[in-house]
Parts: C-alpha cells; structure tokens; sequence
C-alpha cells in the first residue's frame, strides 16, 4: 500500500516526503525556508557560496522557521587542468564581445573553499548535510553524525547508491537523467557524459540494492510523480525545475520565462558551461562552444563562464545563460509560491491514491 | 483511485493492462501467442518479415489462441542514401575478416515491401495494428479502421502524440528514452540521436496533451513500474526486454546472457547497427563503428549490417550481435515463461496498491 508518509518523513522528521533540490546558484535562504516552513524539506545549495554566506544563509533559515533544512555541497576530487585554456577563452571572447563585454586572457583558479564551507555545517549543526558528485570523506561522514546532522548523498547509478550506503549516508536520491542541472555522476572519467539511467529505469534498481530510504530525483513535477515514485520502491522524491520557478526562487526572470516556454524536447545535457554533464535548455552558448571547442574540466570551465553568464542575466540575454531544467518542464506551472507547488503536489497524490 | 482494469483493457479486449512490445527480429508468433493467451497483448515484431512470414505468424498465433493480438511494422520514410558506402563497407568487412567470413563490397538495396505486409494485415483482419517510427498514412488507417482492426502507434515526444491522434490512432505508446531498440521517434532528420525523453517525465506530459489512452514503455519490468507507470496518467504498459528473455523468446542464448549480466550502465544508444538510434549493450560492434565511420541511414545501414549479425549469432560472439536492451535489466528474472513474467507483475501490482 502507497502511504505518504514515508520513513524520509521520520528519519528528517519532515510532514511531506518531498525535498527541495540544493541547485547551486538558486536555492537560497528565502527558498529553502518556504518549502522547509510548508512542510517539505528546503535545501540551500551552497555550493559555490563563500563560507560566510552560508553561515548568514543558515541564520536567515532559522529566523524564518524552526523547521529542518539542508545544505548541499559538492564532494568532488576533479582537478583543473588548463591545457586547452587559450582556445576556450578565445571562444568565449566571442560570446563576450558579443554581450558588449571586453576580452580576457585573464584567469585566477577558483580557490579550494570545501573544508571551509564544510566546517561553517558542523558549527552551525544543520539538520542536514547533502552532497552532489561524491561523497563525504570519512573523517567528515564522521564529524557531520557527531553534530548530529543527517547525511543524504545524490547517485545515478546502483553502484554508487552500494558506495553511498558503506560510507555511511542516511538517505540516498537518486537522480535519474531526466533530471536538469548537473549530473550528480562520482566518476566522470569513467561517463563523461554522465551516467545517464532514466529516473524509472534507476529508482527501483537503487532500492533493490541498498537499504536506506532512496528518494526519486529527475522528471518530477507533481502528484502523480510522487505516488509514481512510492510505487516504484522510493520512499520520497527530490524536485528542483518545479521550485526554481517558484515565487521564492532567485532564478533570472528571463530564465523562468525560458522554463514555462520550454517542452520536453528543449533540453541537451552539455559541459560547456561547467566542464561537468548538466542539462539544460539548448541555446546559442551550448551550440557555439560545443561545435568550437572542448570545455575545460570543472570547476575551472565554470570559473571561465562565469563572467559571461552574470552579464547576459544583466543584459537579459538567455542564449548567453545556464538554463538547467529537467524533461517535465510541460508541468510547470508559474507564478506560484513554494507552498502553494508542495500543496499542489500533496493535494494531487491524495487524489491519485483516493 | 489507481485500477488495474483500464482504458486499454476495454479497448484491446485483453484481460491486463500489458503490452508484449512488437520487437522485430525477436517477436515471433509463439512469443505474441504466449502474451496474448495469458491476458496481455502479445505482438508480433513484423517490421522485417515478408508478407508471407506475416500471415504464416497470424495463422500460427490463431492457431494457438483465440485472444486478441497485434502486428508491428515500420512506418518510415527515410530514403537510404548511399554515400559514403564504401568506407562503411570498410569498416564492416574488419569485422566479418575477424568472424572468419569473406570480405564483401556487394550490396542490394532491401526491397521496399511495407504495401504488401501491410496488405496482409487487411487480408487476415488482425485485431491489433501497431506501428513505430511513424504513423499509417490516411488510406492506410482508414483500410484499418474498415477492417476493425485498432491501431496504436509509439510515439517519442508530445508533438508525435498530438499528431498520431490526429491521424485517428486508437492508443499511443510513450517510448521513454529508457527503452531498449529502436528510438520511435519520427523525424531523425531533426532529432538524429532521437528523442530522448525519460519514460518518467514523458509519460504525464504526452497524457496531459491527447484524449486517446496512452501506454507507458521503456524501463517497466515488474508490477512496481506498472502502478508507477498508472499513476503517471498511462492506461498500460509495454514491456519489450522483459519479454525478450522470457523462454518463448527466439533471442540467441548469448543475448539473454548478455541480458541477464547487464546493469543500467551497460548500454547506449547507437545507430551503427541500423542507421536509426537504438539503445544496446555497447559492445565491440558500436565502440569500433562509431570510432571509424558514419552509418548509412535506415534501412541501408541495418541491411549492410545484416550478415555480421547473422554470422556472430551462429557463431555465439555477442561482440558483433545488436544486443537491444533498456536501462532496468537489473530487474530481469531469467528462464520464465512469458505467462509467469506477466503473472509476477500482476501479483506484484496487486501488492504495491494493497
């Protein structure tokens, strides 16, 4: 029997077995609150946030609600190499001139912030810790239990969902290729592309194979996504596209009309913006850089793409933006507030099973 | 309230909501009549046979059940060019030298026989016409719908959808990019990789947008995915691989092998064997292919491709077969019988809704 309260409601002691994507670059203190606050649990994705902003995100959380929350962090040994530099710049000089900007040769290697970014969650004990591209290194995995925080780790493939249980996570998400923004894949050398399992094909292969609760990430936009998802062995699910376009949500204006514009075809999974797998609505950026040039790997491809990317949401210049979405973007319905998209949801997997 | 009795069990007559996939090449009459006499819709994978072979397979099938039962065929388009054929034969003569065969620089264009199979379907009034790769042509639905057969057609995208139930299909299968075989999708001219949509964001988008049932297919293995497939919105399932094991299926004992050893990760999706995308076991055949040469379209590429099939079969190397497999195999159960298969999944639903 489908029941909606699911063992992640107990384990994270959350109403609704739905979680908020961490998505890096969008899922603030404002966001994660209102899904946290609604019932849900929020996530800031603190990825690329400087150690005190996450510490101020984390503060702004718990003024806004005494509900659980998570922060996501990336868990990632990929080294930037730079051969290749001077042609991808020279690419992107392109892309700048054309948004009006100067050109660069110029590049500072972004910093190493993890230990720091990862300490700022002991100190503040976060009720959860989630990370994306690997997993916590012991000596963290053991840090994070004794601050009393409840570890989730996101895999794409069954072999990583064995790896993240040794390690010792609490819930595992997995991320099925219908998924938008990054793939969460450990080992992009051995997929460079990502390892790319449909959410309906990967979910159930997970939870045959690990015992921890396994949530549904990937394609998931409503009711019957969620009961879909209970169905197939996942005891929750894990939704970002739905709650970028959301009220709360930082996303560009430009890139929420690019979201509800888009259809289940509009999307390619590309490393030109990043040096990682993303999906993400095709646009002139992906097909220019694609068809010029190899991207560097991450983080250093978006340290490089950084720059470009904050101008065109400037200049209101989507073709120059990451527009990561998933493949159920039809779904999408706009203009509404984080809890009003959990209450849709809800609303519809009672009517499903009613 | 989920049900297992739907739309497409009144439609087809049959007494679960279970379609056999029409898996041309592997879905003989006995496969077909084994589906359909235990409760499903058993369909024979008619896309290569010759007229005659069609309306032997129909006899042999009526012979052994009185349920309904359908017919696959082809309905493409695509004109096969033959530029850059010598390269290709290049390429393959590398493979036939290292299966002991002759090198080979002949070739004959495959006859163009669609008019006459589909003649047969006329003739011998089956119950069930199914088509991939695109719809009947007017003239064509209208014989069908005049000789009562029903017409379901694959389609990959929303917009395919839309369109087949223009053309006056009876059922649409939603062909997520987790199936294994060939890509449904249309034109490939514009989507030369296909259409590659999860079945889980592509199911309730394509039900959101047609009045007509729609039957879910890429990635379902056992009952699990049947209700996640229902709560999608669909009104069935298509189970291709699942059935592509069973003990009724005329797969080559190495490719149910290979089968049963695969995980999510071993496939990819290829147009070395045929000229259209399709999703396989990648092996020395598509690793080789893809590094040396471009495939000739559809159909040339698959008739080209042929005797190196033929000759690795009977010479049990899997590493020149087209291993057609979707991304669930993990959930595959080897040596049943085709009845058992669709047992366990009704059992199966029954469990996860009770």
């Amino acid at each position: 029997m489908i029941k909606l309260k699911t063992a992640i409601c107990n384990e994270l002691n959350i109403q609704f077995p739905v979680i908020q994507a961490g998505m890096a670059g969008t899922a603030t203190a404002a966001l994660a609150a209102a899904v946290s606050s609604a019932g849900g649990l929020g996530t800031v994705g603190a990825a690329y946030m400087s150690p005190e902003t996450i510490r101020n995100s984390i503060r702004e959380i718990r003024d806004r609600t005494d509900k659980p929350f998570g922060v996501n962090l990336f868990c990632t040994k990929e080294q930037g190499s730079m051969a290749g530099f001077e042609k991808v710049q020279h690419v992107l000089n392109r892309f700048r001139k054309d948004l009006g900007m100067k050109e660069t040769f110029d590049f500072e290697k972004p910093p190493q912030i993890f230990e720091e970014q990862f300490q700022v969650l002991i100190e503040e004990k976060v009720p959860v810790i989630s990370t994306a591209f690997g997993l916590l290194p012991p000596d963290k995995m053991e840090q994070a239990k004794k601050a009393g925080s409840k570890v989730i780790s996101m895999v794409t493939t069954v072999n990583e969902a064995i790896a993240a249980e040794k390690a010792g996570v609490d819930i595992i998400v997995a991320q099925g290729s219908d998924a938008g923004g990054h793939r969460g894949t450990f080992d992009i050398g051995a997929h460079p592309n990502g390892a790319n399992v449909g959410t309906f094909s990967l979910v159930p292969q997970v939870v045959d194979h690990v015992t921890v609760p396994v949530v549904a990430a990937g394609g998931i936009m409503d009711g019957r996504g969620l009961i879909a998802a209970l169905a197939l062995g996942a005891a929750g699910v894990q939704l970002g596209t739905a709650f970028l376009i959301s009220k709360e949500s930082v996303a560009h204006p430009v890139y929420k009309k690019a979201l509800s514009e888009s259809t289940e075809e509009s999307t390619v999974i590309t490393k030109s913006f990043s040096g990682r797998p993303a999906r993400g609505i095709k646009n002139t950026f992906i097909q220019e850089f694609e068809a010029a040039a190899e991207p560097l790997p991450f983080p250093v491809q978006n340290a490089l793409t950084n720059d470009i990317r904050k101008a065109a949401a400037e200049k209101n210049r989507p073709e120059y933006m990451s527009l990561w979405a998933g493949q159920a973007t039809r779904l999408l319905r706009s203009d509404e507030h984080a809890a009003q998209i959990l209450e849709n949801i809800m609303e519809e997997a009672n009517q499903v099973l009613s």
